[in-house]
């Protein structure tokens, strides 16, 4: 018998492990702004705790406490990230009060560390989830930093952040297992067919150019066939109530129509979108996003 | 007699004194906004000298020309960062005067390359000043600049600090020492007893969420022996005319009084600070911050 | 005869091709702002590339489609960063159309990911064209993003330059070389005399201030003989209209005139520029930039 087999099995197993193991990168996302010291404090923590990590940044600009485009951002980017990456989210309008502390580990092998206040709803959704551990804030938590109550993000968040990205903790030292049913989750209308019509949910715009962004993705949009050219019809509602209707034809790019124009489009997530060539959709109807936001699309 | 004795002494003195010295971490701090290429400039010209530091943002919004402002951010960061940081701060307003370009090394071991105008104030009251040093232009400032007089944050800051924090230059070599007295300093309220009332400035704003932060710390407001839920009464006053008066709750969260209503908190700096739960106090009651605002505050 | 002659100049050849080569440094230029996760799904892309990059950001806050600003940013900034820097710039109007995705390298050594849609115009005229390469999005395009045709920023120009600037492909790799001669560029005024007049563009603002720079480099402005105090007369157009006529003196110091007041100077990029000091010049005067501005400028 070969003795070796084990050895091989062993380095295998090691190096599948190590494959989504922490490494060294902190992605931060915050409703801070960057007009103060705040996002530097926590990435000043973060380097005390180790000079070899890699700090990015997602966005600093969620708007206060919206806990939903939280949510969408970090299910618009970490796919994107090397498994292991550690994200730092902090959206916590419940600071103070007893909402948790925690840690997601993803199926994908990303780690979230954020309140579980529903920032964590469409990551969870999506990616899967693997583990999900509260902070022991015994241990996971800035030295000297227990009168500091109010700056969670920089002494409990960043902190952990760090070490678990450095190998400083494994991640069965954040601290307790929770039952992954128990990830706070916000609702919302998820894609999907209703009669002949398509409903789905505005998660975001595509802020910098006003482009409405659906969670439809192309393969459920798809099974109503729609050829290039063909024209869409789209009701857009807030709680409801019906706040935009109109046609716009399936266009591969913008420039299929006038300036000016409706189009719909697949965008890079690959979800059916609505926008104006060289102008702002959401600006010019009023349009924003979030859970209350709904959307029906049907072929003409 | 044991000859190692010395050598272990030797070995430890030069550990302690490398535990302060530069790191190779540089941290930027400007008045230009991120629109244009100005603080990009400013990094290529530092990884031009050495590709192995590593560059971080306070912030590059400070509002243009405001050395008060300039002043708080660096004493709210400068602390949370690992000693050895090199800072550089560029709101300079006196560009071209003959205003002193130096770097002041705190008592903590950080170091913050800045014009002498004021931007030193609080850090230097804080943190201790251990020396501060004029630059020598004719050394330490970047080849073939000397016709450009009006970029000193590019040619002069961030090459000098670039050169210090990567260890090209010693301190000592960025130039001659100056008298510690003769640091420009701005005159504000500090933070102290008027009768039963405390008197303090507002050194800032919590811009993003317009919460009012005072200079008053914690072990100086506890000395009114306040219990969570007192009544505190507060004025704010702008160059000593009353702006604000009003009454809110000392809370240990946000949460503990209605939506829109005012309260009374420590904040993250530990500091006396007044917020409308999930609103806008500065907004809605026009407060600005600066050495010209101060509160005061006693207990009903 | 000394055969180590050869070996030497093979090695300093060799050192003075590597002198330019790729430094596994990569700056973000785009229209995206930060406001959501488009420009951190581009740096985990890069990222997943190579760990060992280094990543820095010029800026995200171009005007959305304003192709002459992204032309100018690069023009200000690339030179400032050691040879081999990466440059990605993402401001695409005509994505999905036929423009294609370029790989500019320098004469001096700098490489610039772009589509050809005029944002090269400014770095091809001053640093010059070493080589210009087509990107072959068979090979340089990240696996399994053929579906998704609208984000080129990150699938295409952040995936080439990552593996560009780590290494992973030459320059040679990146796809088949064009005709220098084809790069698109815009028209816009050259800096140059007319009789004693000096006609030029207003290129950029300088935002945060809201000083207008010209494209008048000091050397062509030092042939009126200038002393400081004299009077320069400038004349605004745009489109050829006159917005703004007026006298200012040629300044040293923003200080050498009232608060308010006018002044001409050099700027950080040795150019002539015009500011109110302690002002807003652009906003004051409804001034802004780009190929449709012009500056006349005389003497008195």
């Amino acid at each position: 018998m070969n003795k070796k087999l084990p050895i091989a099995i062993i380095l295998f197993l090691l190096f599948a492990k190590l494959s989504i193991a922490q490494n060294k990168m902190v992605v931060y996302q915050t409703d801070f702004g960057l007009k103060d010291g705040a996002v530097s404090e926590m990435k000043g923590v973060a380097m005390e705790v180790s000079p070899d990590l890699k700090l990015f940044d997602l966005t600093h600009e969620i708007p206060a406490y919206n806990i939903w485009e939280a949510a969408y951002r970090l299910e618009q980017t970490v796919r994107y990230w090397p498994a292991g990456t550690v994200f730092v989210s902090v959206v916590d309008p419940g600071v103070g009060t007893d909402r948790k502390s925690v840690v997601l580990k993803t199926k994908s092998g990303h780690f979230i560390v954020s309140p579980d206040n529903g920032t964590l709803t469409l990551v969870a959704q999506s990616l899967g989830i693997d583990q999900i551990r509260q902070i022991d804030e015994k241990i996971n938590r800035r030295k000297d930093s227990q009168k500091s109550y109010t700056f969670h993000g920089r002494d409990v968040y960043s902190y952990t952040a760090a070490r678990l990205a450095s190998g400083v903790i494994t991640f069965e030292q954040v601290g307790p297992l929770l039952p992954v049913q128990q990830v706070v989750s916000i609702n919302y209308q998820k894609a999907q067919f209703s009669g002949k019509t398509i409903k789905g949910n505005i998660p975001a715009l595509d802020v910098q150019y006003g482009n409405v962004w659906t969670n439809i993705p192309d393969t459920l949009f798809n099974q109503l066939k729609p050829q290039f050219g063909d024209v869409v019809q789209v009701t857009i509602l807030y709680k409801n109530k019906s706040v935009y209707q109109g046609s716009m034809p399936y266009s591969q790019t913008f420039g299929e129509v006038a300036e000016g124009k409706p189009l719909a489009y697949i965008n890079s997530l690959l979800q059916l979108s609505f926008a104006l060539n060289q102008g702002d959709f959401a600006k010019q109807y009023s349009i924003s996003s979030g859970s209350d936001w709904s959307v029906e699309v049907g072929l003409k």
